[in-house]
């Protein structure tokens, strides 16, 4: 499937792109421990994969910029090898990639992001970048929109990282990612994180240790090629026609 | 019911409360338009009048402090009298009146906030402030935990701002906030905002005019007294049980 | 009196004003410690008591904005209670709501701060915001321009913070604020403070513990509500005055 | 007379005077018009002098480093030649120099400020670096304890930038600022500044040319070196004095 | 050969590595045009290339984070896709991998850097970071060391972007970055930046395009794998001895 | 030899003189140790004199604004006296002065800069401010374009501090800097710095103390009035043709 691709392409092939493209694509994920069976730069991977493909289903009217390979992750930082970003700058990141793209004409983004983690800085980036840029600034969850396929093919009642989910859509989008053979279930302790999850009334920070042993939640075992398949792609023909709705 | 709040102490009073205070409730509002009933206070008023009803629930552990009276609304700001904080702007009031916390001994907070467009700066708030100034930082929207009763008695599908849910909590905690004889029902109107609520694919800012002509959504002809106390009392009873639970 | 006050107005009460206002009042206190007998929120309140009254007696050509009612307070930290922002954080603060005042076509503004504590970032702020905002940025001490009352009325030599002075306007404005049986005399230490303060050669940063062991200057016991009236009022009509003729 | 200046030392030089020196003395002026009759670095050049006086009598407890030669001087701009720091650069500065000083082991500082502008930043700096970098921090306007001497020697009503207060400062410590056939009377204009003054109810900024169109006030033509040098003495005598009660 | 890179590693292999990694290498590269003849990432990719080389002539002392894949390359703006940082973008993302590094043990990072105009920022790192965070912070150009293999291999005299040397460099690190077919000659237009290059008294900012009609300097359609290979080879052998010698 | 030198002037004058300024000179230099044999203040006051000088070849289309006479020199701060900016704090001074020259109608500058350790950031400074204030910026070494002089005169290997160059200069143009009954060579220390020299593979932080106990390299004994006007007529000579160049 054909896609622009900011990383592939030559400044005079962008400027003929840029006769049709109205949107750009910002990859973001995060380098983040993800238990014994992924390697941490998973979400970087997934974001920019399905980045691609998005912009394929969007083809000639969007086009993929560099992937923002590190993201907000102070919740794993006791785990080795988390590299995270604090929160203003990922937003410095952004404004500066938006002000580069305005130059070159490109006046829409979306930032394509993988990890739940950098959902808050988006939405405060959202509510600045907007009105400071004057742009249209969108933000998505990469496999969000499949909330329902998820719900009738993930067994686990807690899952949401190095999970059923996050391997299944890695196994069908970038399989090297994930160590077969050291697929784990979530190693879940008790502790004070339970009251501060989403659809409880209090929120506030945690570290992940806390929650799991070994960095998983939900059950990896559980995950297939063929589940992934199917969230990510009901996600990205959803993602496609809602960006196809407000350009 | 008796309760500890900084505004109405002496720094004696304060001295003596601190032998059992375990948590400060930060009460957080917004200063912006709601329709033609309700003045442009009203967030800030629920907020305290919350936090005072929680800190009653809380006492002699928990503490009010002075309440943060704006908030981050750039949505708003189109409707005249709207006051619009910067996410950094309310970082900054949050860590400094943290900072201060500290040096009485407090390392609990929790902030108390009744308006939706500070949650993201909330979310950044605890990823950043937990860790550089080393304590618990818990944040609560004021009713979110009755949602259930909500889903109960709030007839209106799309609600949230001087809708009947709102009005209803502010004829039980400050009636004053509202002007019965102008209630109106949302004069929404169609646009791309649709496309960018909760809950679809793509996330965004939009402005609220683009939304609604008078301000308002939902239908506050449909508020109650009953129907808000319902929904205040059974949020500050899980939030009590909640703040409890992580002291 | 009838004033315009944000805060118990609707969006379309204030389009309506916005016809004839021409400056915005914005009410600056501080939240901290007034000695055993005042409670801790008394610079907010009478900024804000103040402001209202001010605005009355500009009718129908100023409006009142929410107060700010935490202000620059390190002196006072060692005290219970106190919660003290940064200078930059105030000016924060300050740019924001007068963008905001702005956007909805008010370009002067009158900062009534009633704490010393934060004129020198007022000083800042005014050259700083002034050029950057485009805008006609005020500033007065509450009751400074009454001194001559003061000097008449006030017979303790050292006064300025839950004194004398103080506690009268407050027995005029919100007598609420006063504990009339704690009233004491400030217990005064000798210590550096006395070659710091304004009138020596030296100025610099003192905590207020050093001064005084209770918290107060002056004598509160000799505070009268008539006293207070005096004072506020004739600061009231020489601000009113001054307003006018800059307007 | 003997003083110890930083700019003037090896290091050797410097780790010996270390063993007495117990202050260091930070000259900080301005560089902004002063009318037809004296040079642009005018504050710059006073304030340095008025340090190595002031070290000389303070010999050898007090050391003076580098002079800020550039101030906060937003109201001149508008006059050829003036440059202006922003208050936070002014800080940055400041802090920046502390650190250094502390590094040597000199943690009590006084700036001897000789501009007028300044003065709310300095009060701003005095609040926030004393706390942060944990030293004492006194600031002083070079002849301000003199008042008394002012009030009897200079009989302009309005003085205080380039006036014969600040011209016999001059011809006493640098003549060579002066431009003594040049000198002229303050060509004061009409307007709202004079509402603005020091003293009336309200603050706020103005720029200078709408005070006075040759960029003075006051009458230089009265002034002398024997008034400077009164002014001047007896200045540099308080604050020695006053240094020595607060080391 | 055997590397750390951190981008395909687990958690548990990273805590197993970090018993004997003692340096990390931060790939540092650009996101800019690089003519008609070299995609956008080039930097990016030759950087984390040389950097897995690095590690492996390192190993099992080194390891490699994920790549910083944009730079500060404002004076390619003008060209089609650029995308730049401001150097304070790049320092705050510098500031926090290597925060993030030294909270699992690493307190030595090497930037291993691509791209020339990240150089000023980078000696701006050393001297900020290295006290700051309390690391040894080193910083190379890639192949910067093998600058006598370049006099001797390379024929422009005018080379350093999408040139006869990058070319080279690509055909042996990462062939897909080159379009072969498309090598031009740069095409230099006369201009001011001929008296702003390296070597001449007067240095400042210049636009590439006025120094370039198509992007390019030098004669890419010189260029060769073997070129390539010795300059990177011989770099490799260089800088890991190097990082030997300051372990 | 006439020059426009702010510091000089009255207002009036500027004025002027600005009719035919088309670029101001801002000398830059350091507070840093010097060795036993030359004053802390040296690089300021060596920018100084050349910035006048160069002035003068210039006249009368140059103008030279007051000296920011500290820099960046963390690398000399465990020496006695040493002040240092940080880079920040450095770029900051240099907008807001730039900011006022053009105010003035000046949209040219040229730093005039003779302390290695502040190069770095002018390469920042150029990127940033050049496109943030819309102005040509400038930077030159002060003797830099000198080195074919150098090369010849100096015989030291290792020079750049305090050294044969550094007190020849000095000789010439202020010899009040230098102590010359106290001349020394470097007393070179071995250590990593020299892996981390220009030229080698890798660049670093250090302090100079490790490289040298006395804080000089070379050999200051050699140093002599001749060499060190050879070495600035050259330099200013090339200087001043660089400028008329690009102007």
């Amino acid at each position: 499937m054909q896609a622009y691709c900011l990383t592939d392409m030559t400044w005079p092939e962008v400027e003929q792109a840029l006769k049709t493209v109205r949107i750009a694509i910002i990859p973001l994920g995060a380098h983040e421990q993800h238990g014994p069976h992924m390697v941490e730069s998973c979400d970087a991977v997934l974001a920019e994969e399905m980045a691609k493909k998005l912009a394929g289903l969007l083809y000639p009217e969007a086009l993929v910029t560099p992937t923002i390979n590190m993201g907000v992750s102070p919740h794993h930082l006791h785990f080795p090898g988390t590299i995270s970003l604090e929160p203003s700058t990922l937003i410095a990141v952004l404004r500066d990639m938006i002000r580069s793209l305005k130059q070159h004409g490109i006046d829409k983004v979306l930032v394509l992001n993988s990890h739940g983690g950098n959902q808050a800085t988006l939405g405060v980036a959202a509510d600045t970048l907007t009105r400071e840029l004057d742009v249209q600034f969108l933000y998505a969850k990469t496999t969000a929109s499949a909330k329902d396929v998820m719900n009738r093919t993930i067994q686990s009642t807690l899952y949401g990282h190095s999970c059923d989910r996050e391997v299944s859509e890695a196994l069908y989008l970038a399989p090297h990612l994930v160590r077969e053979e050291k697929l784990e279930k979530g190693d879940i302790q008790e502790g004070k994180w339970r009251k501060l999850r989403p659809g409880n009334p209090l929120q506030g920070f945690y570290y992940y240790e806390e929650m799991t042993r070994n960095g998983c939640i939900g059950d990896a075992t559980r995950a297939s090629r063929e589940i992934g398949k199917e969230i990510v792609d009901t996600a990205l023909e959803r993602l496609a026609a809602a960006v196809k709705e407000v350009l």
